[in-house]
């Protein structure tokens, strides 16, 4: 099997996987995975699909500005600059875009601080990070219709330790060296982002109750 | 594959998709597929059925009065009549009506205001709507026991650009041009209207909070 | 196929559909369907199984006063009796005994009242009540640790017309006319149940926030 | 098959079964089951795998001080220290350490007491317990970054009678005599905290309505 096809069934399981949790609702989602380093090349979806399904037509080979490397009706990804600014400001091997009620709703209670910290969770360690009060921060960008500007903002945030970026009312963009730790990556991040909306509502009603004495 | 049978087969996957994220409980929810546009027929869910189970029973040809155009001891579900008003308003080609909590709880909310307006998600892009601050307005109507009244209160709240109509208290019904598109439009509003209940009730606590110290 | 076989298939299919919500956790829930009428004799789930498999040990065969009526080394479910009361006071064919964390909560809300009054939701039809206001009271009563007594007091509480009973923190016993009718009254207030927490929730906010000024 | 294999293959089905609810979120969790007793030795999942997949590498042996039984290139889960404390404390036969956000939520909440007793809850029967009013108190331990040091304070906490631990923002490790009980056990504290905690939030609710009067 080529790395091309590798990265391929990669991909596709990865696809496959987060589909069943229906975390592509309304086609909404993007997933790449890199091929080769250097000139950069990576596999990304195309446009318009629905996730749920597996066929040969799901993802394009682009270049590092996502222009298609073969001739194809596929298009790529309305969002794949998004991608094509994450691999070149990390080493990432695989980025995952991915919407769901709760990294939304993170995005938006915490946009105007402009970035979220998160901290005092067991799943931290799924960053490779194993201190005692171990933390990791998330940046949150202004959801640009104009996909160059989105990508673009989206660049100035990203610092080569930058693991996932959120953008607001929209959703989380995480990424790996590989398929692999892409998807723990975003496990993770989704596991704290419910963990953290519930323990906030706990607390919020235990200080409302105190203060109604 | 005749178009009948095309058709049959597009409604069928959807209702198995559907069916399989429980949005059916308690035999509720129907489905229709355009198959001819002049005369309109189009196939619709028979009523009563469980609809986890795919079998050669579950859905009838009916004309755009809502009666089956072959003899049958099948009965086209209580609420075809509906599905008949969107055909009449709309370039709908498929149609689906599906009770979810939430948005039965949307519903009751903002029945008042007769609509929801929903905006600033990124998710409204799946109806077309590109523009940064797009939004759109899903009408809302009382849920009439009689179906031949609410079948005329959906018309009257229906124009041509509309997508879904909510039913107090009963459920959404919202259509695509296609199978794949109104399956979209289902999905992308399930998403905004559990996104809504979320960040209304953390927006809530909020203001609680700081209205108690 | 003998009546026997059928009913036994029927309320298999219908443990598996629930096993896979993951409405029997903790190997909690029974189920019985009715094979005979005079004498009564019907099939009810073995004690302590896990109700995620499908076996032939699954079922046995019991009479009006819930003894097997072959000679066995399964145990019935401890809380045949109370099935047994259900086949005694109503023309039920199939009844079906879930815990989940709504109706546990609704049980806790309501205990006091003895009952919870469910109105204003569409799916009060699939009880077959067709009015414009149709509602639905669902008794309520206390968890007893002896099972004849708890048995006893669901006795006491069903009607002809009554359609199921809730155990305070314990769970729902929903019945029908056959394994049909049964899974769609208990869907149907599950679905009410969620429904109804989470209109509440959303009220008392609201409330809350309005005598906050 | 030998004890060996059938302990495997119980396991594997625990963990097929668990990772089917997305109960190892971000490769979180591990699972182990007793093979001897004297000497003491236990099959527990190998390091950093994606449980949701099923091979040959999942599980290795290991002693009663969690060193690898055979010549491997598999790491034992970081935390099996922590099984082997379980086991030279009580008499499990397997025990099952999951991360949900409940479970993480209940920990944060209660983690000041030291512990979080549960009572009035049917599923409590899962334990054994029969009385009226029986209940069930869960230790709850700091998350030391250090697993030898976390391993000892959960050595602590436990006594024979002990049936679960909680480690703060981290996740609960239960046990059961074999694995089918381990499962029913983990089963019942996940649907009672989840209960736990919706009724918390429902009774916080009704306080605060009252106190606003």
């Amino acid at each position: 099997m080529s790395v091309l096809e590798q990265r391929w069934n990669e991909l596709a399981d990865i696809k496959d996987e987060l589909a069943e949790r229906d975390w592509f609702l309304g086609t909404s989602g993007n997933l790449s995975i890199k091929v080769n380093d250097e000139p950069l090349t990576f596999l990304v979806t195309a446009s318009g699909k629905d996730k749920r399904k597996r066929t040969d037509e799901d993802f394009l080979l682009v270049d590092g500005e996502g222009r298609p490397l073969q001739e194809t009706n596929l298009r790529a990804s309305a969002e794949t600059l998004i991608h094509c600014e994450v691999y070149r400001l990390t080493n990432a091997g695989c980025c995952l875009h991915v919407h769901t009620v709760d990294n939304n709703v993170i995005s938006e209670l915490y946009a105007s601080n402009g970035s979220i910290t998160l901290k005092g969770q067991e799943l931290i360690k799924a960053f490779g990070i194993w201190e005692e009060n171990g933390e990791i921060t998330i940046p949150i960008v202004e959801n640009y219709a104009d996909i160059s500007r989105l990508a673009q903002e989206c660049g100035k945030v990203i610092k080569p330790e930058t693991k996932a970026v959120l953008i607001r009312n929209h959703g989380l963009t995480v990424w790996g060296k590989n398929g692999f730790e892409a998807k723990k990556h975003l496990e993770a991040l989704e596991f704290i982002f419910s963990y953290h909306l519930k323990i906030k509502l706990a607390s919020q009603l235990s200080v409302l109750q105190k203060s109604s004495y």
